[in-house]
This record gives C-alpha cells, structure tokens and sequence, in this order.
C-alpha cells in the first residue's frame, strides 16, 4: 500500500469516529442540561459547548481562524437536530440509560480529540509539551466548560478516574510517532487507539490516579 | 430618499439605542454585584462583563480585532462612570425598581445586540446559521458570563421565557434581509425592531418556551 | 550609567520578580485545588489557570499570537514540575502556612504583572485606560478564573481588600511613565514597584475599599 493510499485509508477511517465521539461528547452535555432542568435554550448551548468547547478554546489558543465550526457549519446544524430531536424522545428515564451508554463513545471521543488537537497543534509549529496540552484541552475542556456553564466544579478535576491523564499519555505517542516521521493520520489513528484502549482498561479495571495525601 | 440618506438615517437612529441596550446591559451586572454584595472592583468588573461579554465573544470567535471597545475606549469610561455614579448613589431600596425599569431597555439591547452581531458576523463572510449563533451570543453571552462570575447558573438557560429564542428568531430576519440585499443597516433596524416587537409581546402576554418533560 | 545599560539592569532585574509573582500565583492555585480536594488533573489545570489565566486573557483580548506560555514552553514545564512535587510533600497542615508565605511574593506577583500587561498593551498601541484595564487584567484574571473553575465567586470582587484597586492605580503610573517618554522597563519597574508598596501597605494597615451600602 502506497503512502497516499494509507493517508486515505486512515483519513477515511477517522470521521465515523470523530462524529462517533462528538455526539457522545454532545449527549453529555444534554444530559447535564436535563439535569439543572434547562429550558431548550440552555439547553442546546450546553450540548453545544460540550461538544464544540475543547476544540474552540485549542483554536483560539492558537489563534487559528476560522473555527472549525464556523468553517463546517453542518456541525452546527447537527447539534440544533439533537435538541430538537431530544425535546421531542429524550425522558428522565433515559437519563441514566443513555449516560452508561455513551461511556464508550466518549472513550472514543477522548482518543480521537486528544490525537487530533495534538496534530494539530505539532502542524502549527508548536513545541511537544504545548502539543500535549493542546491535545489535552481539546479532548476535556468540552466537559469542563459544561460544568462551568452549569455551575458546578468540573468533573474532569474530580473524578479520580484517569481521564484527562489518558489523554495526556496518549498525546505524547502522537507527538513520538510524529518524531518518527510517521505520516500524519496514523499518527493520530495510534495515537487514538493507545488513547481509547487504555481508557477502556481504565473503566473495566477501575483503576484510580494517585489521590492527594491532603 | 436615496440610499445614501437612508443608510445615514437608519446609522444615526441605531446609535442611541444601541447605547440604551448597553446602559441596561450594564445595569443588570451593576445589580447582581449588589445582590451578591461584590466591592467595586467585582461591580465594575461584573457590570463590563454584561455589558461587553457578548460582543466580545463574538469578536475572539469571529477573530475580529481589534475589540470594539478596545477600538473605542469611552465605552470603558461610560462604565466606569456608571460604577462611581451607583457607589455614590444606588441603594438597596433601588435595586427592585431598577431591575422593572430596565426590561424594556433590556428588551431593545436584545434586539439591537443580536440583529448588529447577526450583521457583522455576515459581512464577515460567515454562512447563516453562524451569522445567526452570533447574533444570539452577541446578545446574550454577556448575561451568561455576569452570571458564570457571580457564581449562578445563568439565568439565559433556565428562564424559560423565550429571550435568546427570540434574538435567534430576529437574526433570521437579518439574514433574510440580507439575503434579499437590502442595505445592512435596515436590515439590522428591521431585525432588531421584530425582535424587540416579539421579546415584549412574550413580556406582555407572558409566553414560555416548551418545557423539557423531563 | 547610558540608557542601554539601564535597560539591560531593569530587564534582568525583573526576571527574578515575575518568575516569583508566577510561583505565588501558581501556589494560590495549588491550595484552593488542595482546598477542593481535586484530582492531579484539576491541581494541574487549576494551578496552570491561576499562573497563566491573566496574561492568557490579556493576549486573547489584545489579538497577540503566539500567547507567552507557548513561545516559552518551560513555563508549562515549571508548573508541571510543581505539581509532581506538591503532590510529594504537600500536606493538609502546609495549607494555611503556605497562604501566609506567598502573601508576600504575591503583592511582587501583583506588582510586576498589572505593570507588564499595561506596557505590552501601551506597545501595542491601545489607549491610556484599555492598558490600564489590560494591566488589571493581567494581574488578576488568573485568580478570577481559578475561582471559576472550583466553582466560586471571584475572591478578587469580593474581598473589600484593596487588590485590583492598586494594580489600578499601578498601571497608571506606568501609563504616566511612558508618556513621559521614559524607557519601557523602568516605567514597568517603577510602577511595580509602586503597586507592591501600596498593596503591602495596605496588607500591613488593614486598609479597605468603600463599601456597597446596599
């Protein structure tokens, strides 16, 4: 297989997983805004914000323009669907129904943001470490803006689950595998999957990052 | 009239609504500063944050610069105005009478914010649907961050009085307009007008947004 | 001594004051993570917003590109290498003994922040008063948002302990300073130095703002 075979493979093979992910990451948000008992308004801003607001703060930390919501506008159009769409399904019953069942499309999600937003970041010139937590914010801020937005202490800051610190280890196999000169997509393709499947281990095993002594 | 005078006309009638929006923008931060008994520099912080936050948003996402009150600064001096005004004079007897005083102004500053940000985002080269997101967070975001800084959830998600419904419904309008080519600033005076008409029917006749079942 | 060598003097002289306001900031970080009792991710995050949030801020509103901490990327690197410590030795009983010792080194953080903002924005050409808020900004976002982001209400809007109030008179100094046409870092030196006199005065008087009396 040619390289520019391998960079449409890869390519390809990575949108299911990114709207996979945004919609998981959307979804999160809807449940918060059912929750706080939003009104359709606050609602489809915190689903937006949950899904959008990791990308949109890496773009403006590096001051790209325009954001990739203004420049994909169906992303936009997307998220207005869910709302409406959940103002017509969405029940309390499905609250927590949907909340386990989204747990692994947002592994997924953290993956496909985490390695994307550190691409990104290497392709804008910027040094490893900013890299790595430019991938960082973009996978998790989408959550911490939410709760932000609905009045509570992020989650993300919290949870004492290895989330965000998945991501963080994911992003530097981007950042190595770009070193490595690897063509860029599969870069992000490894990446993801170490990202995803040590998250998975993460939610099957239970295991826990080291708590403060405090 | 040519289109010359009337551009002249509908620029000159936008200014002092524009600048009543803003006053009664300001004065809802001036007034969660009191209730939450903030010092002045949180009041003067507060009320700029509602009365510039949403424009400003819009400006970083749209990647305008410089800000508009970067650009210019006597809207700065207008607020720090009004905060040394109400340290001197505002009391708490007032605070119930200012905030039913200022919802029609409030209701003009949503009309005015959300059809000019619907116009610049347009001329910016956007396509509808993020003209008419900007438009709406023009005109709201400033109340959601007052209330992200005061600590609350923001009153704009969990109203359920249409308001920001009603700017995303007036920035239509505008697009439509624009759409049609008519001049950019009847385009904004016609949107704002059918915004405010709308916002203070829903006042008068007290409608709600539908409600999440959930 | 000419005026290249008292540039050279004033600008190294400042390194040591701004490395040292950066720690007292990360610090306060770090005990109101500790307080919340937050993962390594949200000390890391929290401790990263209360260093950087303000000269971020700053840069976002004034269109700079690329921000400070990602053209020098130790700054990121200094942070993380103060969390793995903290999460070594820090313990509940160093909480209150650590916010009593970086009171001192804070005011310098105050200081050498709200004079450094208000010079790169005067150098950017802004008006008198947008550097002065740029200043303020910069030197007191990074606690606004650490509070935001542990999910309360600004301690800097609340505290009625002149601290915004004096980088405000600071940053005027500066402003006075460069119209008076003296070189950048000793108007940058000279209004520090101010701020942190006046701040420890008031630390050391137990002076206050005016009061609301709503």
């Amino acid at each position: 297989m040619s390289n520019e075979q391998l960079q449409w493979w890869v390519t390809n093979f990575h949108l299911p997983f990114e709207v996979l992910g945004t919609l998981a990451f959307a979804f999160s948000g809807l449940i918060e805004a059912a929750r706080k008992k939003l009104d359709i308004v606050g609602m489809a801003m915190v689903t937006a914000v949950a899904a959008f607001g990791g990308g949109t703060l890496r773009d403006i930390l590096l001051d790209r323009s325009p954001l990739f919501w203004i420049a994909n506008d169906w992303w936009i159009w997307t998220i207005l669907v869910i709302c409406g769409l959940a103002m017509i399904f969405f029940r309390a019953r499905h609250l927590e129904f949907t909340e386990r069942a989204m747990q692994w499309p947002d592994a997924i999600g953290l993956g496909v943001f985490a390695s994307g937003g550190t691409m990104l970041a290497l392709q804008a010139g910027t040094s490893a470490i900013v890299a790595v937590i430019m991938g960082v914010i973009t996978s998790i801020f989408g959550s911490v803006l939410r709760d932000i937005f609905t009045n509570q202490v992020p989650r993300a800051f919290t949870d004492h689950q290895p989330y965000a610190s998945v991501a963080f280890l994911g992003c530097w196999v981007v950042v190595f595998a770009h070193w490595l000169a690897w063509p860029a997509a599969l870069a992000v393709a490894v990446g993801a999957l170490v990202t995803v499947a040590i998250r998975l281990a993460v939610m099957i095993f239970g295991w826990r990052v080291p708590s403060w002594r405090v």
